[in-house]
């Protein structure tokens, strides 16, 4: 299989943003991935997004981006795995490179679902759940993560107070992000008294969906050695390689799982994603995860082997997941504060270890980042896409 | 890049079928083309899906599905070109495994259209089409296809009788498939009293929409040639392999085309298909073409080089479009006759192709078929993608 390169990246501001339509936000990332790649064009696009058939009454959107930035007649199409679509369509894009069927190929998150036609959005992210077994009984997508924390803190004895640590950080780092949604910091008093949404997830355990769109564009190492001489820079910085990527599956209902504690699907495709690159968890400089909840950063660190079964909260207690900790985690803001533009948040993720790899990370910069994992997840844990980023 | 065979193929009766969810009907397509495979695992699944979220409330469908089938923990999401959203699955599936991802993929296309929740399915056909500069003046799906129609009649000086052998021969060749919707004859007579849906598109220009689910067992074809010592034989029958895998891209709405009465993403991935396969549309010896309405078969046929420009209707006229006729296509009764779940009909053209590559088109086999052609369009021509199919 041919290696891949990231040769450009780009990314819009996360945000209610009432002026510009869907094709309109994906166009701003991608003619920036574009610019930062030196690059006009590309062979193919694929779009990674969830509800523009439910919020915004398009579907077709791989055509209509291709058409909107100027590919008309490239292949394209949509990709979807629910909040893991934008690392769906990256994975595709790599298997369209690597394949040889294509040579250059963008992948852009895109999601616009601030401002809806007449469907409520808490409808609407339901559908990444099972809707037979789930949601016909009338469980939210909250409210699922709020019975897996329960049980979570009713299994290992853990208060709810507990968790403050992984928003604060998330808020601390999101502050030096301009593309981040909230950017403000918060206290353990914040966490403490944050209105309840349920229980025991309150808002400070959430994170806000957004309009947003992200995008990479993608070639194979070589092409970009040959035209180097041998040299791995990227326009001086250094030149950022695909060092695995990974993808597995659980049970969409978490009732069906054996243990609805354990995301095994982060499990599989971290360790096939490590096997891939030859390493080990200490070897990751910083780990972009799926935040959506709380929750399920402390269930994401577990499952990939940063801590033991049960002690995700400790990590982040200990200060761990801060940029100068052992496992810095959501160091843009994560999906908590830079915000959760669901099919978007996949390609953000990859935009943001990127970043910290090139060494273009500002305030957040970890210190000598070499390599850089990001994990994107589907429901609450059906689909799960692992990418590890390495400097070239 | 590997070569790909196609190991197995399952489908359903297409049909309004009340009696099964949407996992279960691509569930029993999945069981079928595991069987015919004579395997019973693989690593990955690919679903193309256009409408699940809009009318089943799911979406995660690649998670549901390899759950359902048996697969869980296997690499699966879903992919969504509006009506070319198997098609597209299928080029995913073939990525996956041409690029070393994975050794074996399924694709299988689904929906399930006819029983919704509270949702018009003209409505939620029309998220095909462009929201922003084509559903908002009130176009519907099949009163674009009318617009076409109408312009092509006044283009070329046709009569809208003169369409009438392209669904004489549909409804014809689907009396003999057990899997088609429409099972029974019709005459000029009838299609010239069918009642008027857009003008001047009636009822026996349109394709039905219906419930149903298709599948593909995939395998590089070197792994057959050694397990059977090269001998290209599966299980007996002929080997069929992939010869040409192609996507190409227009605008989605009709009015931003140079010309709206030709396919040009359709002549582009056929043009790159034939390159690709090393052949000419002479070569072809049958075409499952995206017959949704009358007026796109014609359309098809002139930009993939079968008819000259305008001409399409005097191919069906002359009979050249039947079994024994010079590119004989709807063989199983096509679109319009077999029916068309949006996001399952690329499956199933595909599916199509390999019984009349083995032989095992019945009383509509094509003589001595060796190389045939499948060609799946999303919205009015913005998605397109060809394959083309051959005994190895």
């Amino acid at each position: 299989m041919r290696e891949i390169a990231i040769l450009g990246i780009g990314q819009t501001p996360v945000s209610e943003n009432f002026e510009q339509s869907l094709r309109e936000i994906a166009g701003e990332a991608v003619f920036k991935a574009l610019e930062d790649a030196g690059r006009q064009t590309a062979d193919g696009i694929f779009v990674g997004n969830m509800l523009s058939g439910i919020l915004n009454k398009q579907e077709n959107l791989g055509a209509l981006i291709a058409d909107w930035v100027g590919l008309r007649g490239a292949e394209a199409f949509k990709v979807e795995a629910a909040c893991g679509s934008g690392a769906a369509a990256l994975r595709t894009a790599i298997m369209a490179v690597a394949s040889g069927e294509l040579e250059t190929a963008i992948a852009v998150g895109v999601e616009k679902m601030t401002e809806t036609k007449g469907v409520e959005t808490t409808e609407a992210l339901a559908t990444a759940a099972d809707a037979d077994y789930e949601v016909i009984h009338g469980l939210s997508f909250v409210a699922i993560n709020a019975l897996v924390m329960q049980r979570y803190l009713h299994e290992y004895g853990w208060k709810h107070t507990d968790f403050a640590a992984f928003s604060i950080n998330s808020h601390a780092n999101a502050i030096h992000n301009p593309y981040a949604r909230l950017r403000e910091p918060i206290t353990e008093i914040d966490y403490q008294r944050a209105r309840m949404i349920a229980e025991p997830i309150n808002l400070l355990d959430a994170s806000p969906i957004g309009d947003g769109a992200a995008a990479l564009y993608i070639v194979p190492l070589d092409s970009v050695r040959r035209a180097s001489n041998g040299n791995h820079r990227n326009n001086g910085r250094p030149l950022i390689k695909i060092a695995a990527s990974a993808a597995a599956t659980d049970t969409l209902a978490i009732h069906s799982r054996r243990d609805p504690l354990w995301l095994s699907a982060a499990e599989k495709s971290a360790r096939m994603a490590y096997q891939q690159a030859g390493i080990e968890p200490k070897d990751i400089d910083l780990f972009e995860l799926h935040d959506a909840f709380s929750i399920m950063a402390a269930l994401s660190l577990e499952a990939c082997g940063f801590a033991a079964r049960g002690q995700g909260p400790r990590l982040a207690q200990e200060g761990e997941i801060c940029i100068h900790g052992r496992i810095p985690i959501a160091t843009r803001g994560g999906l908590k504060a830079r915000g959760h533009p669901v099919g978007a948040t996949g390609i953000y993720q990859i935009v943001e270890v990127v970043q910290q790899l090139r060494g273009e990370a500002g305030a957040t910069q970890v210190p000598d980042a070499q390599i850089g994992m990001a994990q994107n997840i589907g429901g609450s844990g059906a689909t799960i896409i692992t990418h590890i980023l390495r400097i070239a």
